[in-house]
């Protein structure tokens, strides 16, 4: 019995109050240990789990938790019907090492009187905050309130959500926070569909046709750096996508750093960025666009 | 000579990194010290100072900072013209007692990649944010982002920037950060004008005119409070102000907390508001309008 992995780590503490959460830290801290958050919604899949990966490599103590953030839903938007399956949550992040979930209620977040609203403006009115007006401030809010409740070393996102790794990037930086902000691959089903707790949403047949996004991005990708012209590459991509039964929010080459579109020549490392509408769900979608060779 | 009481406190230091102003912090801290923080915009006079001497009796440090911070001018304003003395600043904070005073440049606060905006909507489009729009968004910004560098126990804001004050507790409290805001009387001259680093800028006609705003207020809050209709009384005192050369902006009353107008009765401590321009300079001031018994 001993000799069985998981009584080897002592068991994993679910927290529901920020002072509790504290007081753990503080616990971590006097002992001199390096500590990791992984922030997420729930609905976990590999993609969640391989933050944590990440996260025991560089951490001594894993800290995740599950919130999902009002302020960055729309009044439309699937805030209610949002995957919740704490008990699966929980048992996943145990079983991949983490040391503490934090799961607040939405009051211990956002108290009835709370006012605040913080902003990356220059890079939320693009991609997914065009189409999106409320979510990247209800992300830019939500992470403050965490990162400064949970004061890590280091924390971790995934690519998959690019331009919210790029505006965390940049709120950290201007806050001064001593945190360090890592980005994660962007992790896949066998078919090439980008993993998201959203995939639940579709249907048998939405899920056959969903790889197809992937697809046609790859295509594309491999078209503009054979010295296609981006613009027509798109296009026939974009019709293709339609043809398909996709309803295309965006699909456009963009700078990693600044966001800014990239219409004629790649000049500096830039990705191929998705959004579309596969019946009721939303996926999205990105990958790199190497420099000509 | 040892008995000169200047040679009994250690010399302050002037630190412009805020690397070095952690050092300072981490020394106290490890210490078990309390610190207090005083920000200013520079252009001392009494009212600052005053803020030096209640930050003295409830903490062991204290650290002052002068920067002028242009997110709170807006692109008419007076920010190249704002009293900018740091030799006469620095020596009135050292003759008050203060342990540290740090003093930016704008770098140091907002690098030339600086993009987050920190907001507290539901206190800001009133009063000076209606005529001022970027005004509180700037001091919120600038704000937390001291706050974080500084990272005090406690921290002294004077009432005659009442809605900043306000502001400042909201901000605080939303981000969750362990500081104590104090707020402390408004400290006037002889003749009862408020002072203001802006006070500077009057005439010698427009100076000897200036004390009329706080006469007129003092005279509008007796009458409401021995019964007299609020709105006459405003429209009243607002006439003779401007009869007497007065360029009103706001002149109401608003409760202290919501700072909701306060049209019909007072039912809720309360505050009378102004603000106005004297020439080309702007005086603010606020007292209490008492419930009535």
């Amino acid at each position: 019995m001993d000799s069985m992995p998981h009584l080897q780590q002592p068991t994993m503490s679910v927290v529901q109050r920020s002072s509790a959460l504290k007081e753990r830290v503080e616990f971590y801290r006097k002992k001199g240990q390096r500590i990791a958050f992984v922030p997420t919604m729930g609905g976990l899949h590999k993609g969640h789990l391989s933050l944590v990966k990440h996260a025991k490599v560089t951490a001594d103590v894993v800290i995740a938790s599950i919130f999902v953030n009002p302020k960055q839903f729309g009044p439309t938007e699937d805030f209610d019907s949002y995957p919740r399956d704490h008990t699966t949550d929980v048992a996943m992040f145990e079983e991949e090492g983490c040391h503490v979930v934090y799961i607040p209620e939405v009051e211990e977040i956002y108290p009835p009187d709370f006012k605040t609203v913080i902003q990356v403006p220059a890079l939320d009115g693009v991609l997914c905050g065009a189409s999106r007006p409320q979510f990247f401030t209800g992300i830019a809010t939500v992470l403050a309130r965490l990162f400064l409740q949970v004061n890590p070393d280091v924390t971790f996102f995934g690519e998959k959500d690019y331009q919210q790794l790029l505006i965390v990037k940049q709120l950290v930086k201007d806050l001064g926070l001593p945190i360090t902000v890592e980005g994660c691959p962007i992790i896949r089903e066998q078919d090439g569909l980008a993993m998201s707790s959203r995939n639940k949403y579709l249907s048998e047949e939405e899920r056959a046709m969903a790889p197809a996004l992937y697809q046609e991005m790859q295509k594309a990708v491999q078209e503009m750096t054979s010295g296609k012209k981006i613009e027509s590459v798109l296009q026939v991509s974009k019709k293709r996508l339609k043809d398909l039964g996709f309803d295309i929010d965006y699909f456009e080459v963009r700078e990693i750093a600044s966001l800014a579109l990239v219409e004629k020549d790649i000049t500096q490392t830039s990705r191929l960025f998705a959004a579309a509408m596969l019946g009721n769900t939303r996926l999205i979608d990105n990958i790199e666009v190497s420099l000509k060779s």
